[in-house]
């Protein structure tokens, strides 16, 4: 069986960057957009549309383009649209964790991928270091603190629900991961270092 | 300014295993019960009463031995001796952490000492590994799964009332610690090489 990590994280944690810099350390494949772009390819759906239910914002705005193979009209269709979308997600995890080791970002890879036993890392800080990070990669497009902690914030809460919807369980429970890494304290190569090593240790 | 780990930890997840092991390994000084004793030391109370109000089971029954210095009768003493420990606790770990590296197990050593900016670790585990880590190191006399489970349990309650009840926080909110390991999937001396590279590399 191949080596499944998955991470969580909270937005601004750098989960993401964690992410994608072990896989080049352990020379593992690394999915994100990528798996977002696949199920788009196979279920004929837009992939921004797709990137819009994934970022679970599909409640707040209605898509502007859906492709022909789903109705657009009535509300319990987005729903099963939603469904489906997950459940195709779900479908290409799988085979992904089939082919190589990997590391999978988000998307309920540790719930979805339990059988494959991965090894769940939750990455998250405190708001000061968040918003220090947001910054930092410059997505605050000119926002106030107030403003950027206020999108911190409903992104992390969109995950959350997100997560619950689709698993049932809360995905920053520390029973749904093996290890937490507060970003607050612990610089983003060390904690690359650290999860490395564990992984190794486990093979 | 000395280096200071401390370890929060559930009840047979392996925390103390780890503190007193990653002392070893860093070179570091390790306090558990060495810290009642020089409390017992200063305070002239009774070691095992002490160890009692520390554990949090001076609520449940009634100390036999306590020293001359302090009053045994009315209940709001028992409150104020209760007080009086943990701030003598707090002082003589203010003097460990200024004398040397060290690793520090319980005691709200996070809170207490948080003006040296400690490594936060928590320690957890599921139930069923607890149960296990319990049975093997022999703390279980005969007791059926059950009982085990509900020792265990109250044991992890009383803590956390014990570092609400001084703190005035939740002692496993992921915010008050740097690295949680939950030592289901973890064993022991990975945690503690991890733990140990983090702590080098920030220094």
């Amino acid at each position: 069986m191949y080596r499944v990590i998955t991470i969580g994280r909270e937005f601004g944690s750098g989960g993401r960057e964690i992410g994608a810099r072990l896989a080049g350390e352990l020379g593992y494949a690394y999915y994100d957009k990528e798996i977002i772009a696949a199920i788009a390819d196979r279920s004929q759906l837009a992939e921004e549309y797709v990137n819009q239910v994934v970022e679970n914002q599909i409640h707040s705005y209605y898509p502007i383009t859906i492709a022909a193979s789903f109705s657009a009209s009535p509300e319990d269709s987005v729903y099963s649209v939603n469904r489906s979308i997950f459940a195709a997600q779900a479908e290409i995890m799988e085979e992904l964790a089939g082919k190589s080791d990997c590391v999978i970002v988000g998307r309920c890879a540790d719930h979805i991928l339990a059988s494959h036993k991965p090894f769940r890392v939750y990455v998250y800080a405190d708001m000061a270091h968040k918003l220090a990070r947001c910054r930092e990669r410059g997505d605050s497009e000119g926002l106030s603190d107030k403003e950027l902690e206020k999108r911190i914030r409903s992104i992390d809460k969109a995950r959350a629900q997100y997560y619950r919807f689709y698993t049932g369980e809360t995905h920053d429970d520390r029973m749904t991961y093996d290890l937490g890494i507060n970003t607050s304290q612990i610089a983003i190569p060390d904690a690359v270092a650290a999860i490395a090593a564990l992984v190794r240790a486990q093979k």
